[in-house]
C-alpha cells in the first residue's frame, strides 16, 4: 500500500517594499484561490469603517497587546505611527497542524523578525520592475510629502538589498501575472517532497 | 537601478512508474502551457506511422547512436527491446543557455542516469493514488501478458521507493490537477532566488 504522508500547512511570506502591491496581489490572491488562510493580523489601532474584528484585524488595547508580547505571542510585531501591529502565533500554529497554508502579507522589517522566530516560512519577495516605477506608484497614491517619498525610496533601494535572504522573487509588472506567479509558489511548495 | 538576473532555463525531469499517466500528463501540459521545450529523444526504432523525425524522435541508425554514446552526446540512454533510446546532450544545453526550461519524460531508471550525469534538473515524481490503481491501468491498456504485468508491479513497487530523491512528487488522481501542478512547480522554480 502506498502511504503518501498528510503534510502539515506551509506558512508563505508575501513581503516587499512599501507601495509595491503587497496587498492588492494578496487581494486578488485571496479571491482567486480559498485553499490558503490568510493571517489576520492583532492591532491596538481603532477599526475604520467597515472593518471587522477577527477579519481585517484582531482589535485590541494596548495592555493586552503588551501582556501577548511578553508571552510570545507574535511572530512578528511592531509600532508603526503609535499603533502595534502582529501575527498571532497561535493562529498560525493551530491553522498549519490541520495542514492549511496561512498566508502573511508584511514589510520586510517584520519578514525579517518571521525568519529569526519561525524558521520553516516560505518567503516571497515581491518587487517593482524598476525603482523608477515604484517612485511613481507611490506619487500615484498622492498621500505622501515630498520627504516621505523620499524616505520611502531611500528604503526600498535599501531593502532590495534583502532580496537574497528570500526564497523567491516575483516581479509586479501585472498584478494578474504576480498572482499567478504567487498561486503556482503555494502549489508546487505542497509537492515538495 | 535594479538588475534582475537572466537565468539559465531550468530542465524539468518527469518520472514515475510505468503506466501511471507521464505520456498523458506531458501532452496535456504541453497543449495548455507553451513556455517549455519537449525533449526530443533519439531512437535507433523504426518510425512509426504518423511519428515525425525531431518531432517524436530524432531516429538515427546503431552506428551513429554508438558513436554518439561514447562521445558522452546523451545525459541518459537505453536499450530498451533491442532499440536504443536517449536524451542528446546538445539539444538540452544549448535549450537551457537560451534561457528557455526543457521538459523531459523518462521512467526511473532514465531519470538516475541523468542525476548522475547532470546535477541541475528538478526531478518530479509522478505517482499512482494507490498500487491497486496502477494495475488496473496496467490491464486496461490490455496489451500485457500477466507475467509482464506481475513484473511491472513489482518493477513499480520498487521504484515508488526511489521518491524521496525527487524534488516534488505529484499525485495523479485526476490528469487535469497533475497538469495543473505541473505547471506551477514550473513557475515557481522559475521565481526561485
Amino acid at each position: 500500500m502506498l502511504n503518501y504522508k498528510d503534510k502539515r500547512g506551509n506558512l508563505i511570506i508575501l513581503s516587499g517594499p512599501s507601495a509595491v502591491g503587497k496587498g492588492t496581489v494578496l487581494r486578488a490572491l485571496l479571491k482567486d484561490y480559498d485553499d490558503i488562510c490568510y493571517s489576520v493580523s492583532a492591532t491596538t489601532r481603532q477599526p475604520r469603517q467597515g472593518e471587522l474584528d477577527g477579519k481585517d484585524y484582531f482589535f485590541m488595547s494596548l495592555n493586552k497587546f503588551k501582556k501577548l508580547i511578553k508571552e510570545d505571542e507574535f511572530i512578528e510585531w511592531a509600532e508603526v505611527h503609535n499603533n502595534y501591529y502582529g501575527t498571532p502565533r497561535s493562529y498560525v500554529e493551530e491553522t498549519l497542524a490541520t495542514g492549511k497554508d496561512v498566508i502573511l502579507e508584511i514589510d520586510i522589517q517584520g519578514a525579517k523578525q518571521v525568519k529569526e522566530s519561525f524558521d520553516e516560512g516560505i518567503f516571497v519577495f515581491l518587487a517593482p520592475p524598476s525603482l523608477e516605477e515604484l517612485k511613481s506608484r507611490i506619487n500615484k497614491r498622492g498621500t505622501e510629502t515630498q520627504e516621505a517619498i523620499n524616505t520611502r525610496m531611500k528604503n526600498a533601494t535599501k531593502e532590495i538589498e534583502e532580496i537574497n535572504k528570500y526564497d523567491y522573487l516575483i516581479i509586479n509588472d501585472k498584478v494578474a501575472s504576480a498572482v499567478d506567479k504567487l498561486k503556482s509558489i503555494i502549489i508546487a511548495e505542497r509537492c515538495k517532497l
